[in-house]
């Protein structure tokens, strides 16, 4: 089930040029965004790999998890401006009764009852602001941090400005 | 703040055709691992945007956060397959105890008392023995899903099979 990877990996490792590289984030950036297979993180922004920590689930939500990956990043690893990037036709921007009844329904079973972290169907901006909010008001990462909300068009590449 | 990467962004979007991908994952692949900014996901296993979903987070945990992107990508986004892939080197291979103190001296405050989903000093595969074992075993999961544990060095840009 795995061997393609494990077999491309074999290549990558074979010309492997970034052995010199080091925990701390040299662009001093991290990204939180979505696990969308359609968003290229570092390409997106021109970064290269060493320059950002990225962090993605589901949405790209800002919740307790994601504040744990934050703190240690702007207190440990050397990040002090952050990126909560939300996206256009987003799996998420549905109802949590939605996606709890198409869950069930590929499962077999009852909607179940678990919080999907769904973004809604009313402004998305709103769900994006209240998850930099979220970050900014955070009380162990660190105060320094520059925190802004930005929305990925998944049609143009393109990102916009929304707080 | 943050214009060098909106200017690459405009450059990124100048030459962009990715337009026409759509939500599921192509290669059927999920793969969970760290923030931390040595590891490219999609070329350290020769995939191409749009293959695969990819969710990070400090030390590439399996958390009751991690399992809600997988149920929504097993589920809803075409994914059979889920690789967690740890890696060498990582800031997470260290104590709970020591992570809090590390925090708390950045801030000029108290150790907090707060779960940092430190891997510890001891055997790292086990940490990700029982992570794999996370997700094999949640409910929700789908349960045709292929789940392996990897660890990736930073140093040489191979994975090897754990579990």
């Amino acid at each position: 089930m795995f061997d393609d990877l494990l077999t491309a990996n074999e290549r990558y490792a074979s010309s492997f040029s970034l052995g010199h590289l080091t925990a701390p984030a040299d662009k001093g950036f991290a990204l939180v965004t979505c696990i969308d297979s359609r968003i290229d993180p570092l390409a997106v922004l021109g970064l290269e790999v060493g320059d950002a920590k990225v962090l993605r689930n589901a949405g790209g939500r800002v919740n307790d998890e994601t504040l744990r990956s934050l703190i240690l990043a702007t207190n440990l690893l050397n990040v002090d401006r952050v990126a909560v990037l939300h996206h256009t036709d987003c799996a998420m921007a549905s109802s949590q009764e939605e996606i709890a009844r198409r869950v069930g329904e590929r499962l077999g079973i009852d909607a179940p009852d678990r919080d999907f972290g769904a973004i809604g169907e009313g402004d998305p901006d709103e769900v994006l602001r209240a998850d930099v909010e979220r970050v900014r008001s955070a009380p162990l990462v660190h105060p320094d941090t520059h925190v802004v909300g930005w929305r990925y068009d998944v049609r143009t590449g393109r990102i916009s400005e929304v707080c």
